[in-house]
């Protein structure tokens, strides 16, 4: 089997983060929200279904641990969780902390302002704090 | 137990099509998109990770269940998944066809356009292949 490789715009918009058993979980670098990125370590997958039975009770379980994560380091008002899809084909499903003042509320977050990319030292703070609490 | 009531403004927004173990199944009124909303019938749920680990399960392969149908019945170049909620706080899982032709391609639909309902005739017999399919 091909090792996994990830999408170059997916690698190219993210911090990584850490593995879990299916997912590599990946930091969306954009500071207007705290927002995770999973991505099934297979090639040539596009949809949910495409995985096997066993791999998408993975994957729901793995978007639990992010959303748990993402709700204890900040107390958001929901969590969005989504596949889409149609720009980037490789699998990849996004799980974003929402907040009734950022910048998209209460609309979705894509296609709304710029990606606003972290600094060096807030990225570094945000990788140690999300890899220790999805690790706990 | 109180019986499961459906939000009021997804009530107003959708065609009821069926119920499978879990999720209450509705078609979204917008004949833009083949365009199915999921609804697991617990009262007081927003989000993902407020489920069961067994009825998280049986969230995602009836989410397959979806996304077969709408492949099946429209060909569809991708299927989008999400959970947002950011408007309507009871868990409900969005699962769409999209096409490179439709209104907000690539983009996600919410925030595009505004909603065209389907004819009365155009309802009926979509409800039927949609219900048919998914029994199947």
């Amino acid at each position: 089997m091909l090792p996994f490789i990830l999408d170059d715009r997916l690698a190219k918009d993210t911090i990584h983060l850490l593995e879990l058993p299916l997912c590599r979980f990946l930091l969306m670098n954009d500071r207007r929200y705290p927002w995770l990125i999973l991505v099934p370590r297979y090639n040539d997958l596009s949809e949910i279904h495409d995985l096997r039975d066993k791999d998408q009770s993975t994957l729901i379980s793995e978007v639990t641990a992010a959303t748990r994560a993402l709700e204890k380091l900040f107390q958001p008002e929901k969590i969005n969780v989504a596949a889409l899809g149609n720009l980037v084909s490789q699998l990849h499903i996004h799980v974003i902390a929402r907040f009734e003042e950022d910048e998209a509320w209460p609309n979705p977050v894509w296609g709304i302002g710029k990606n606003e990319s972290y600094s060096r030292n807030e990225a570094k703070r945000l990788v140690n704090q999300l890899t220790t609490t999805l690790l706990a």
